[in-house]
């Protein structure tokens, strides 16, 4: 467990889960539920998390989630992870979640999310995350986002202590 | 289900969820997973919802949720939820998740969370939510931080389109 | 986690949980299933043993569970859990089951029950319960009402036998 | 739905349910959770009460439910239901828990319960319950005992309020 | 553990499991899930080979599963798990799945399956599967019938790599 | 519902899902429990089909289905679905599962399934399946191993009554 990672690109960690939208999914009005939609993002960014590091990770913040539209009973649900950034022992984590209608197969955006994962050594204390690769420009933007994201982030907390 | 409802306070809505955590609801290294408990926090703040406009609301965003101390298999777990501010269609929601361990009664926070339910009509189209009375200064500083972050949120949103 | 707990009021284990009743809660006629507002109910019982011993406590028995009105999908459900009495290594603990209509926000009592909680040791053997502090008069009341019931079912069991 | 159905005996309607006790049926301690044990019973007494009549019956009561031995990870418990008597619109249901140690395949006793469930008609009201032909030595002496437990309860309730 | 078992008939270890078809094992259509059925005829077989070798068996192969007829919200459904054949530490075992139709009572064969399960020592390696005792005519044509299967199964994968 | 679509490819319909493996997917010895996994294989098969034809397509059969090494708790597993070839109102559906292990991540299979699916219209009877375009070589070989693997399927139900 203990034996150095080589370092990754943001494609070696990326993870796509496919999920149907089952009648326990959903709630009185017939639309995935919340809480139920949160856990799949949730599990989505941990395998990212994951396979970057190849150790366990926990989930440090939910930084922005957004449902742009309803998922409804039937739909088939994609889920796509890509790690942002990597910090000293933390990373940023994007899911998209999108819906696939089943008669049209057109997908549409359902939900947005950024999360930040904590790497845990085998003390369950943090640690160093391996460094990311940036290949391609969309990387090179997307990190470059997380930087400036983390900076307020920082920034609104010191401030609000 | 049509009918006016009467002006509320936060407090008329505040909601107290406890839950045990039990081996299903914990990951690979003994702690509380994170989608299980966002679970939870959703279920806490849609409660917080309906109880103050008489109707079904749904998640439109996690907006900011933090974990700050680890949760474990067999502790105690409160959540609290707050209205902090209704805006024409939406609400501010706060809820602060604390452990209580078993032996020693403590109490940590462990998350802190604030989300943006919608509240929707018979059509399912968003419908006013009625009005919030402030009674305490708390609750008055509550709903003026809760303007600010909205107004910081849209601003946000117009800049990244 | 041997060390003594000091003496303490039924208030000080007094349980309050909110579920949301939700599609897989409920049974083909739409209504919250019986196991699953018994399996609520327990959870309840055991979050106020454990509170009043600082340890894990198991269910010896369910002594009188009613239901008096049914819950149904979409129902907001207030558990309240208090700690009647304690005997030697055991403890009656009472759950009342509440439902809040939606729209309406009435409460009414939907099921009332009384546990028995055994509380184990380290070495998972029944040890003794910490006193309970008596407070009020009607914290008077319900203990001497469960010392009661406790004499009726002992007789009862002895005579079975 | 609304033909008459024979009368049936308590063999007739006699479920038997296994069950393997799995991890997320365990409690902290690593036995079966109270609640967990309690929805399996609910759900053998269901059965019971929809084979006799052959509708959907409900929860009314859990009488008396004692936990007599621990069940644990692992086991292979088998649930015994049958129909001890019914009443006008309601019947008294028994059913034993026995847990089967994997290597020696013992069986104990673990629970046992007794409940009463109400037939619902087309309009979720109460209806008759079709009668109970006693076969068996057996089926009168259990038929007469909750004639008696009945006559207690009734008792006990009136006195109550 | 590591005593040695008495040799069984089929009828030691046969395994009767009743299940409620509920709302959250039913997919879109009203229809139990596909998935839902497997899992508990994978549970009853477990039980199967559990109960003839006094030890945790794991699936080896789902070798023939045919859905025969739908099984839909409210039907009660029985499982019957019988052991056809045991070979040097596998075994061979039937579940047959019956649906029984609430108001009729009607029972009618709704799934087939045939799966292979291998018993492991304490090393969680493959270890021999105590013999099997026919007495039956019956018992002697299903050995009969698996041990063909058998051949053919083996036949089937030599050829195939 | 009822429109026309066009003929698609297997690559069209080839899913992915990807699963963590949690405590309460894990049976006494900490390995995937069997009914979890088919119950995985199972939405994702159901998503192929639903993919291929645009409608809801209900499991027909489990033609073999294989575990060829064992999946722990902790692992990533990958699901990858393929639709082999699809018959007048069926679809062969192919899916095989690979653990990806933490901390090397290398992949191995570790199940391997063959299930057959049917094409349900909107009175819930079977209905053409839309036809499959094999564009590449492997396509081929596989619709032609699935239409071999029908024709014996067919000869030995015919057989067997």
């Amino acid at each position: 467990m203990s034996r150095e990672l080589p370092p990754r690109t943001p494609r070696f960690s990326e993870t796509i889960m496919t999920q149907h939208v089952l009648p326990p999914d959903t709630n009185a009005v017939g639309t995935a539920f919340g809480g139920v939609v949160m856990g799949w993002i949730d599990v989505c960014a941990a395998i990212v998390a994951q396979r970057h590091t190849g150790r366990i990770a926990v989930t440090a913040s939910v930084d922005d989630l957004e449902f742009v539209a309803p998922i409804e009973l039937g739909d088939v649900v994609v889920l796509t992870g890509r790690l942002n950034q990597v910090f000293r022992s933390s990373m940023e984590i994007e899911v998209e979640v999108e819906r696939e209608h089943v008669a049209t197969m057109d997908r549409t955006t359902a939900v947005r999310a950024r999360l930040t994962f904590v790497n845990l050594g085998p003390d369950k204390k943090p640690m160093p995350v391996p460094p990311l690769v940036l290949e391609t420009d969309a990387d090179r933007e997307r990190a470059a986002a997380a930087d400036e994201r983390r900076r307020e982030r920082l920034a609104k907390r010191s401030s609000r202590r």
